[in-house]
């Protein structure tokens, strides 16, 4: 065994932070809890009980009916990976609308599927044009329409139903990424027609990150169980997961005991609030943010009208570009324990990401940033 | 919102386990504490010290140098997929052991893969013929080689050197499946020749599932980004994940927080226990495991000299068989709150899998669960 030149193993303290990135959020003391409890087996019925409450919270907050709605076992970007491997086979069409990093990603993971895919973009900080996605489908008839409901890179909510009802008529499979949205907005993927759709649990959740909750309708389960060809992915097959969280229960793989524990106190949580309540928060929380540092030079990327409450993209004042806005980052994280997102791609160095999200979703988070880059942005 | 025939979200009480199982294990208090330590973000220097504090403590326990050392976010499976995906394209060869059920799953994962799989099989409870695999190799020249290091559904531990031989003279690269040995016997990746491995956290190391320990070599990490097609799944392309667990530390996918917490506490643990102290446990655990329960009728299915310390497969006495295995099970866990594994596969009905892992290596667990069968099975 090696053993030279690794340094040992200390235990570290773990500096407190106010988390207003594009996620992690902070979480409450209950869900920390939660986590501390003791194991169980994945097979154990005291678990499979936990894991039944996990799945019908997320049927609410998703807007649901689907029997196959659960938690992944893997972080959101896997979610994304499984919604389109399970209903994408090699030379199948799929539509994706573009309108930041995330929906770019959804065109990489789509392709490596062997996917032919089709975008449609948005410039950065604007919503997709519902009109240029549905003459994209009625041209391609693609098997997948897929676009990322809450853009996480730029703050923009997509017009879910436009798009959606382009997507039906045609006959396609609708996926919808919803990482951002799960939990800070009401959503209804029953009503919307939505086929498959993926979150995190690390955004307006307020839970660790690690899982992926996620939904497929019995239209996109049947299309699994229809295929020509396997799911590229054993691990994330929906048709073997259904093994597991359907009626059977029988062992896939092993089920992330203690992350479920965290997600299920997160979705009391958020069902004791309420999603309409949590949603309202939101909005004011981020109404707080937007008025709070625009006298200091900070300005919406996004038009109000399709902004996110969640997650506002700033412009970055002349001062702050100049002097490096990564410094302007540190200094806050290091003397004020706070955390903000940098912009991502073409965005890099330009915008910030400032995120109230779940627990941090209040204007009283806002006011300590604000305070804090009074002190170090005098004059 | 669809809020009909949902039932309300109750909290829940864990009842207390002694997981004797095939994982998940007992975890320490001091990892449960670790868990429920606040957030930091995924690219926080403070959480950054952590998790190149786990990838050095899992370059040790895996006994290897190579720097793309790192926890996977997702399960073991996942990591299963991980080093077959990456080093595999459409077409390769692939020559595989299968003595047992994930022997089986790795042929399943590598055909969806698109690989040309050879199969090698052993029958259950036996370990594979290292003259056998040669042969295959010397045969197919394939692209990789792999095996299971403790096949987990029969308790088998296989004979890693002359495979790993064969492998390196033919030039395929090899992948070892780690799941149950790692943190519970010694390994030596480098020494062996092994170019990619994984394991799960649940088992030797005693940290809740939901992270897989993975590890490639450079001649690995060389392959991926020399391959003519883009690794299949883009969550868990080593080329993409060597950007956040390599020198640039630049956002792939959000990494699971609470998980490496958990992790970088449970690898403290065992290297203050040391490897091979921790091995020694495990196996004077197994012993006192077998010869409690031998008189009981319970006898190993496994060779002494090819058996896991950590995992013991017992055939089942005929009077439990004709009673039915699973019922006995049943009551173990509902009146003594013991966990025991029934049988994979071919093996159901018939044996037990009875883990004495990480914390539990102990006689002491041992004990338990044979004073709860003396008092189910009486006379």
């Amino acid at each position: 065994m090696t053993t030279s030149a690794i340094p040992p193993m200390t235990t570290r303290a773990i500096p407190p932070r106010l988390l207003l990135g594009p996620g992690p959020s902070n979480v409450s003391p209950r869900v920390l809890a939660a986590l501390a409890q003791p194991l169980l087996g994945h097979l154990d019925p005291a678990f499979l009980a936990i894991v039944e409450e996990v799945q019908a919270g997320l049927r609410r907050l998703f807007g649901t009916a689907n029997e196959l709605t659960l938690p992944l076992s893997a972080t959101g970007s896997a979610g994304m990976e499984a919604c389109l491997a399970n209903l994408l086979e090699r030379g199948d069409g799929a539509v994706i609308g573009v309108a930041g990093v995330f929906g770019e990603r959804m065109c990489e993971v789509a392709a490596r599927i062997g996917a032919r895919v089709t975008r449609v973009e948005a410039e950065p900080g604007t919503a997709l044009e519902a009109e240029s996605m549905a003459a994209a489908i009625a041209r391609e008839r693609p098997r997948v329409v897929a676009f990322v409901h809450a853009e996480t890179s730029t703050g923009v909510l997509q017009p879910v139903e436009a798009i959606a009802a382009a997507a039906r008529e045609s006959g396609a499979y609708l996926v919808l990424d919803c990482v951002t949205s799960l939990g800070g907005l009401p959503l209804a993927l029953d009503a919307w027609g939505v086929d498959a759709a993926y979150s995190g649990t690390q955004k307006c959740l307020s839970c660790p990150p690690g899982l992926s909750p996620a939904s497929f309708s019995p239209r996109a389960v049947a299309r699994v169980r229809g295929r020509a060809t396997p799911v590229q992915s054993w691990y994330l097959d929906a048709g073997l997961l259904a093994g597991y969280f359907g009626r059977e229960r029988v062992y896939h793989h092993t089920a992330p005991i203690s992350m479920i524990y965290a997600l299920a106190e997160a979705l009391r949580i958020v069902l004791e609030e309420g999603i309409e309540a949590r949603a309202a928060r939101h909005r004011s929380a981020a109404k707080a943010l937007v008025e709070g540092l625009r006298p200091l030079g900070f300005e919406p990327l996004v038009a109000e009208a399709v902004r996110l409450p969640m997650l506002t993209a700033l412009r970055l004042p002349e001062r702050v570009v100049a002097a490096g806005e990564a410094a302007l980052r540190r200094r806050l994280l290091e003397r004020h324990g706070i955390e903000v997102g940098g912009g991502l791609g073409k965005l890099a160095g330009s915008i910030w990401r400032v995120g109230l999200m779940g627990e941090n979703a209040r204007p009283a988070c806002a006011l300590r940033l604000l305070a804090a880059l009074r002190e170090e942005l005098p004059g």
